[in-house]
């Protein structure tokens, strides 16, 4: 089956170069638009065409993806001088993949739908890796309609696919995935810091306790980075303190305490202020030895 | 091959009892005690001897196990008037699997190693249903040659066994193991309580993120429960406080800090003050909800 719906993507970062390749491989025409241009240089070698602006590829395109860093990104991009609503016709479709404000989604899509053009937020989880093999989650806001219709690009890019509520409410998923992140996260530092210290072998007790009731996928992919001293990156601290100041700022806007959060948020703090900021997630355990004086090692 | 080693157990709970009756059915002769006599009743029909006393019990067994709950349980049935001490052969086996301090183990394990008695620690965990299914995980702590002679027995039991490190070091895995089984809870309940706040459904989002780096035990298999209200307990809040105060005892011995820890025993306090220690850990969500006026439902 010929795939006719034309694609843009805006944003060829670590995440979305290899997003926008599946969607070339998987038969849509594409065209993309990155600020550097080197970025766009393999796509175009395989057949993508290359955008002079955002306005540009929406003027090439029925759906235009976004795949950038912060909320204000996507504002510029989609909104800004030579943004996407000045080139998109009426009746395409908006889709941001970043990670942003649940409010500013809907803001952006509030402002498009003015114009009579359809947005989704539509963030994912599964990092560079999930990206490369299109094995992403994709969390999806937005009128069912037009999910189902995105759905076959979707499909290039991820594996499971999961349609969450109206605009806005796919932001709101991966706020909680994220909080979620960081708790079990937190809750592996803690426990090997205390297995460490109390003098047992921790990679004996990762591998005892990693397939109950104890079990998460931080410690059963994490934990054995750290007993490797292992802190290259899967997920930097500087992404993940963006995604928790959006959690922390989301909750602001209910009015909601979160405690646990609001603490690990402080604890990456303290390695930010100690310059390990492009370090991965699992050197939070780095705040916890700090605080302790224990290293914890095979 | 028949199992030769004959087995005492002591204490026959909601765990002991069927962890008693699988080493029946492996073919160990087996002798019982509790402090409740009915509670040894199915044993007896189905072909195990009763005791008289802890003390008797250790007297006819090569390998005697104790399965109570706290360490003064644990202190009074070993080393207490007509206690195993005083029963068991030189060269016999304690095998203490309730959850207890590491310290107090060791100093059991000392007056028994005293009169040339040997002991393992060798906590559990999977619950109530582990432990009629014998698929528990028990973390074992002791002399090497002393755990592979017990391993027949264990297999009756569990089915993953991992021999940690010298005496103790099995209760200092099981907290561990409680350390991640708190924080990973804590973690589940702040996220749910975000989402049900934030507006999106709740169920959808823990579909959505359980798969991933989000994903926990504590999740896929509490979440579900909580979004029910049901409240019954798998693990009851009064034995998790157990444990926690057993790992927050054993960082203090060592002089550690266990700042998550710490604040989900106190939050854990809330419900029992409310008069819910008997509920499942699960429950931990309600303290949140108390805090902050939501309640998270499907």
């Amino acid at each position: 089956m010929a795939n006719t719906e034309r694609v843009g993507f805006i944003g060829l970062g670590i995440m979305g170069g290899p997003m926008a390749s599946n969607i070339l491989k998987a038969g849509f025409p594409l065209s993309v638009w990155n600020r550097s241009r080197e970025k766009a240089m393999p796509l175009l070698e395989a057949g993508a065409t290359l955008g002079a602006s955002p306005q540009d590829v929406a003027a090439q395109s029925d759906i235009i993806i976004t795949m950038v860093t912060a909320s204000e990104d996507v504002r510029n991009g989609v909104l800004g001088a030579q943004g996407v609503i000045h080139g998109a016709a009426h009746g395409s479709v908006v889709v941001d993949m970043s990670t942003i404000s649940p409010r500013v989604t809907r803001e952006i899509g509030a402002a498009l739908a003015a114009q009579g053009i359809h947005m989704l937020d539509a963030p994912v989880s599964g990092g560079d890796v999930g990206a490369r093999n299109a094995t992403l989650s994709i969390m999806v806001g937005g009128d069912a309609d037009i999910v189902e219709r995105v759905r076959p690009v979707f499909e290039a890019m991820g594996k499971k696919i999961t349609h969450i509520g109206p605009h806005g409410a796919g932001q709101t998923c991966k706020l909680v995935n994220q909080i979620l992140v960081v708790g079990n996260n937190m809750a592996m530092a803690e426990a090997l810091v205390f297995a460490q210290r109390a003098g047992v072998d921790v990679a004996k007790v990762v591998e005892a306790v990693g397939g109950g009731a104890a079990g998460s996928w931080q410690l059963n992919n994490l934990g054995p980075r750290i007993l490797r001293r292992d802190f290259a990156p899967g997920f930097t601290i500087r992404n993940q303190q963006k995604d928790l100041r959006l959690a922390l700022e989301a909750a602001d806007d209910v009015g909601l305490p979160l405690l646990n959060t609001a603490t690990i948020h402080n604890l990456f703090r303290v390695l930010e202020a100690d310059g390990l900021a492009d370090e991965g997630t699992q050197a939070l355990i780095k705040a916890l030895e700090k605080l302790t004086g224990v290293t914890v090692e095979a």
